[in-house]
């Protein structure tokens, strides 16, 4: 079914299943309109309401609104993110340590398989949930265990021949925390979020 | 001028001058053509003549391609990065304090000021090039030292009142790592880069 939803349209359903979550974990038990999520992002009610009913005929929402509870599980499943998906970081420095530990309570769809680093010393001195390994066992690992999708967080200088080795031992996708452009086979999927970037952006952002 | 180019022109040049610093860093002098931006990024190659000739009448350019050394400087007047921005780190937990030491050397237009955080003891303890301060000095300092940019890296319960003091205190563009939307008043910008939410937009991505 997602293959019919469109990549605006799944955009906007991660973002209204992010503010569904945010409404449920303040404690809030009420349905959400959509005039409030309106309110909240800016986007038309009639682009919101047609967004939803495109998932299962309208079955989570009534005329007073959609139930957080019913609805978060109709568009997980539409997104195909009610499988579980492993992921790694590759590259634990200061940024990649710091996602190691990283297991918010909603993200249960996503689970840290593995650590590397090219530095054995802090392989085996880093406290973490998943096992840590030495760089060198890096395509073995990732195909034994089918990690799907790795967080890139080495160094610039080192980031492409690192991507290409994950991707060749069957990642297909990257959340590239390194200031590189990879340039990966097309089945690849690589998001970029390099701070530095995101500064930038912003400050263009700001002066308009 | 910088007005009258568009938020997609904008989001090209500062890509496209990406490119071209990490063309440079590679230590790669030759000129950079636009078939070669097309190659890298997709973008018809009409596309980005235009874009760079929207900037100064296609000054850094020739036939024989940009040269990043011209060009950059060029891009970055435009975009106005050539202005030092301040920026401080609100919350120094993991992800805060990773950011704390972070200083991409091509990243001369912005500045660490200032870092905060609740816990006194994590203020005191903390190596960091810019000056830590405890939370309740946050709108003090901000407005002291005319800190514009905020990354959020508190948790998701407190983001949203911490926010509100950045921006009354005089913050204009806040990177929110913490997973929660932000209601803020519209001339502030905000980016989100919660990695749960990367990591869902790229599962997606995936799928198709």
């Amino acid at each position: 079914m997602a293959e019919a939803i469109s990549q605006r349209t799944k955009e906007r359903l991660l973002h209204l299943m992010r503010l569904l979550e945010n409404h449920a974990l303040a404690g809030n038990l009420a349905p959400v309109t959509s005039a409030q999520v309106e309110l909240l992002t800016g986007w038309p009610r009639d682009t919101i309401r047609k967004d939803i009913s495109c998932l299962n005929g309208g079955a989570a929402g009534s005329n007073s609104g959609y139930d957080p509870q019913l609805l978060i599980p109709v568009i997980k499943k539409a997104l195909h993110l009610d499988r579980r998906r492993k992921f790694c970081v590759v590259g634990l420095g200061r940024l990649g340590s710091a996602y190691l530990n990283f297991a918010p309570p909603e993200l249960a769809e996503f689970e840290l398989a593995a650590g590397f680093d090219s530095n054995v010393n802090r392989v085996e001195m880093l406290r973490c949930p998943a096992p840590l390994y030495p760089a060198y066992k890096l395509a073995e690992v990732i195909s034994r265990f089918t990690i799907e999708i790795a967080l890139l967080c080495v160094p610039a200088q080192a980031a492409q021949a690192v991507a290409e080795k994950c991707t060749a031992a069957g990642i297909r996708g990257i959340l590239n925390f390194a200031p590189a452009a990879l340039n990966l086979p097309p089945e690849v999927v690589v998001r970029n979020v390099y701070v530095a970037d995101e500064l930038r952006s912003l400050a263009v952002q700001m002066r308009s």
